[in-house]
């Protein structure tokens, strides 16, 4: 099951990916459930809140409505809203997590190349930065002259758990999305620690789809890649993680609870721009598009 | 005025100081005010985002309420809560801002003395990580033997901007509170970024008090002092901060948008447990007390 949240009536409703790039309306289609107890969820966030449950309801939903066409709509023509909703706390963040990137890192850096984290570099960026699919994002060419995009795939939280060992931390995902961490280069060097380049408004695309944990049988065989303008410029797959999913969040929830909803972006491969030869920044009218197999599109343009 | 959250018959009630060390309850009060619309505040978060008016009727009730004792309590007999109630962000965290604080951890770190910042080094503490006045700390021991204080001045935005001037942005501030930025410095040194070492469960208490910034002549004139178990640690004025409150506002605030109930920890000065010889880190059983002139005190024992 792959969920997404869009507008609709002026209001968010939660959908689920059905067949011929539709998604079904489950905020309308709630009342046919045979579980319900209290409001139809608007977001993916909220029907995280009402567990396992939920996922019954709408698992009845989707047979029930499979010849209606009353709140089944063509992907492309949804206003897509961030997936989660409003988040209660930021984003929390990876850096450095696949090899050739921190090599390409080290390298622009002057450092020794093969200068790898022993552990999880971590950083956050704010609710304030999180934007939805086609939304645009900002340049801030008052602030930053070298912005630029990362693909990373991002793990929804589904319940909560603090010191949770890797051998368990599976079993607390909910399920899998696509992260575009915009990043002021000028601004991650010239601030020292990384959250004043990691945290500008727009920085941080998300969704549009959360593709359910029980549909990935392995989190570390996922293919990324982002065109810029349609030009290649990120492939890689999830196997070449230094720290995996279930390390993250293994080492995430060391002595800090993770609660249901919350998004860990996991680190992007190479190939950003800030370590091409010369560095390339986006520019207005730049759009940037993050895929992942089996979870989707992510796609943003960059405005002034 | 100084407001404060604190439980009453289990659930949080907004209060302001009143004299003798004594709280009264605003949210029991609130329907004597001439101003009301809707349900009567129960945090601070809740105060500021009633707006300027919200004030009018506190000091009504102030003036109305002065020889009435039902709602009037002994601070000492409060069980005080978090001032801003549930955050729905990261506490934004200054690093390294005051000068013999940097001289402290460079010589710690085998640095220059005087490698100073260029720009706030900034990072964030999540909502998991707060705490209030006497609430206990976690000592971790499983995930960091070096458990360390940080005294800050904290600031609660009180409206929302984006690329704030530095002459504008007292304007901005609803008030000032205490923050312990509790910190395993271990986890900060092995993770790279700061944020691991940062964001510990309870490593975040604040408060108990937010002191408006109505009766706040000069932010860069408070006086902070700092012991464990009575034994004084740290003591300066944030006279001393490399970058003032006008100017950390400026700079996170560019291109980035701050909002009603923001909390910005502003840095620590000397006295760190980390920097002493031989260094020294917080044990079970001991008490830090965090007090800022003007504002009050912050107190909390550690526990296993």
């Amino acid at each position: 099951m792959k969920f997404t949240t869009f507008a609709c009536d002026g209001q968010p409703c939660l959908g689920v990916a059905t067949e011929n790039d539709t998604v079904l309306s489950l905020t309308h289609t709630w009342g046919a459930g045979p579980l319900i107890d209290g409001a139809a969820p608007r977001d993916i966030g909220q029907l995280i809140e009402l567990g396992d449950n939920a996922l019954k309801v709408v698992r009845t939903i989707i047979e029930d409505q499979a010849g209606s066409e009353v709140y089944r709509h063509a992907a492309h023509t949804l206003q897509f809203l961030p997936p989660l909703g409003v988040p209660r706390k930021n984003v929390f963040c990876v850096g450095r997590n696949y090899r050739e990137h921190i090599i390409e890192g080290n390298l622009a850096a002057g450092r020794d190349p093969h200068d790898f984290p022993k552990a999880l570099e971590l950083f956050t960026k704010p609710p304030t930065a999180i934007v939805g699919h086609r939304a645009p994002v900002k340049l801030h060419a008052h602030v930053t002259k070298l912005l630029d995009y990362e693909i990373e795939l991002g793990i929804v939280i589904g319940k909560r758990g603090i010191d949770i060992p890797r051998e368990a931390a599976l079993d607390y995902v909910f399920g899998y999305t696509i992260v575009n961490d915009i990043t002021a280069r000028d601004l991650q060097k010239r601030h020292g620690q990384w959250f004043k380049g990691k945290a500008l408004d727009t920085s941080c695309p998300v969704g549009p789809y959360v593709l359910h944990g029980s549909a990935v049988r392995d989190p570390q065989a996922f293919e990324l890649d982002l065109d810029v303008n349609g030009e290649l410029r990120q492939r890689a797959s999830t196997a070449s993680m230094l720290f995996g999913v279930a390390e993250i969040i293994e080492q995430l929830s060391a002595g800090l609870t993770l609660e249901p909803g919350d998004l860990i972006a996991t680190g992007t491969p190479s190939g950003v721009g800030f370590a091409m030869q010369p560095p390339r920044a986006l520019a207005a009218g730049d759009t940037v598009r993050a895929r992942i197999g089996g979870i989707g599109e992510l796609s943003n343009t960059i405005v002034e």
